[in-house]
């Protein structure tokens, strides 16, 4: 075998009040990407979408993760660690060709808008170190392949970050407790459908960072770890109301939620249509909300629509569900 | 049954990471009280103990929560509420006097020094509020309760706060999710032993919330909030090293424990014997560290104890678990 096809699903990072620690992966959309293991060590990127992304694998958030697991497999090779990483408990094979001779050519199907805030780079990260490992025998755990995409991340932002390659690879919703070290848990929850709007604006990540404030007041962190500590509690005790109480943003949404026309509107009008409440995704402009059933979710679509429609701003939408799988080999 | 005794909880309150949103109740130690049913609108305070609290009930913790009760079964008796509140789902007699008639003679053994950090004044607004809807036939629910109890909490700092009375009324551990609106959450968890060290300095509440900063950085904020989820999931999927890493506060203890002479050491020194982690309890100064199991609480007990001989400072220790059940009507 030394060719595989992954789905890379979008994810939502931040959730309201987790800001920073909580994602999850959607079931849709998601990127196709086929990879080919190479006998030489390098990476090349090929694109079969109309998005103009770098095909240098050092700037693209594909060919960045790839290139760290090459380096490390290259010096882990040379190392006292090499018959534990390359002999893995369980692995039967040893690796396909000798890790310096080992490299990947990527070619991206991209489903995911650039830009839209639902992790399409981090779908780039997740689903090549997913799909690299796979045709190297499952060498390394998912921790160590968040590690690898948050590579992509940096090309992407300038941060290293992991609240959406984490749902990205793990699947489900993850809590990104610590990033150094690296501290992703999984947090079971009951089903929940999902709604996103894309409104066909640009807000750039840089603005979305720059507009916080360096501070907060205490009175405020303490209502927002409130919140957080409510909705990882409605998650794990499949309490719907809670989740929905929970879903309150004190601190960023005030200040980002200014960038994204509509916002204030598609908030408050979704909540009256039945949904669980939901926000920003990332740093926008998407917004998305939770509800406990289909036939709400699909409400919501239509409640951003009417929106959006009247404004007189272009937008996708999706109705879909939290993706329990993440990367999927097809 | 015009009379009642109750064993009323110390509790720790804040949790490290959870300042101001998290409480658990100790099984050790408790205070005692008596209630006695009066058939006057009043309340009298007696104590039986060496401690110089105030009689006047309304500016006694125990006394300001059972006039509250009072003021509010008044108002009730003559409302639309009356038959809903008198006669509630599941209650087969009427009250055991007219609301206009009641009272409480309340007599306090005080065993939770006040001022120690570990819910003295907490103790005594929970064990009235408990005892006092058990004569009235339980016609309150346990949020009502704590409701009640915060005007206890009121007396004692000039806040209102629930962080102690309601692990106090509901036993275990509880999030306080909001205040205004009440929000309460119950968190299940799996055995915690609870290792508690009171030096016997006086911090005063006023200090301790002095000391604080009002404003916070981002980052620190969001390191507390990825924390305290963490604990949250720790607790609800029984992962004691998740709790044991997620026991980590940026924020409030850097300042407070400079308040408390050997804190730093006896934080380092109880992990290095095994504890979960912890920290101040409270607003200090006592010390708690969980540990799950008995035989490591009573090392980090004797770990308190040497250094606080070396310092030579006098201290209580308890050694304890986790109170399931709250007050407890005996």
């Amino acid at each position: 075998m030394n060719q595989v096809t992954v789905q890379a699903p979008a994810t939502v990072a931040n959730l309201v009040c987790g800001f920073d620690i909580l994602g999850l992966a959607l079931d849709e959309p998601y990127d196709i990407m086929e990879l080919r293991l190479l006998d030489e060590p390098r990476v090349i990127i090929t694109s079969k979408d109309g998005f103009a992304l770098p095909s240098d694998p050092a700037l693209n958030t594909a060919g960045a993760p790839l290139l760290a697991m090459l380096e490390e497999l290259a010096l882990t090779a040379t190392s006292d660690r090499a018959g534990a990483l390359l002999q893995p408990p369980g692995r039967t094979g040893a690796l396909p060709l000798p890790p310096g001779r080992i490299g990947f050519e990527v070619s991206i199907s991209k489903q995911i808008k650039p830009g839209s805030g639902i992790g399409s780079s981090a779908a780039s990260a997740a689903g090549a170190v997913v799909a690299a490992n796979h045709l190297l025998g499952n060498i390394w755990a998912k921790e160590d392949l968040v590690r690898f995409a948050m590579f992509g991340e940096k090309v992407a932002s300038g941060v290293k970050h992991a609240d959406n390659v984490a749902p990205g690879i793990y699947g489900g919703i993850t809590l990104i407790r610590s990033i150094f070290p690296l501290d992703i848990i999984t947090i079971p929850a009951p089903t929940l459908h999902v709604t996103v709007v894309h409104p066909q604006i640009e807000v750039r990540t840089a603005d979305a960072r720059q507009i916080l404030r360096k501070q907060v007041l205490l009175k405020d962190a303490i209502r927002q770890w409130g919140n957080i500590a409510g909705l990882v509690a409605g998650f794990i005790k499949q309490d719907y109301d809670l989740i929905g109480r929970s879903l309150e943003d004190v601190i960023i949404e005030p200040v980002r939620s200014m960038l994204i026309p509509g916002f204030d509107e598609v908030k408050q009008q979704c909540k009256a249509a039945g949904a669980l409440g939901g926000g920003i995704s990332g740093s926008g402009p998407s917004i998305f909300m939770l509800s406990r059933d289909a036939a709400i979710a699909r409400n919501v679509e239509k409640v951003m629509q009417d929106i959006y429609n009247r404004i007189g701003l272009d937008y996708h939408t999706y109705v879909t569900t939290v993706n329990q799988q993440g990367v999927k080999i097809i």
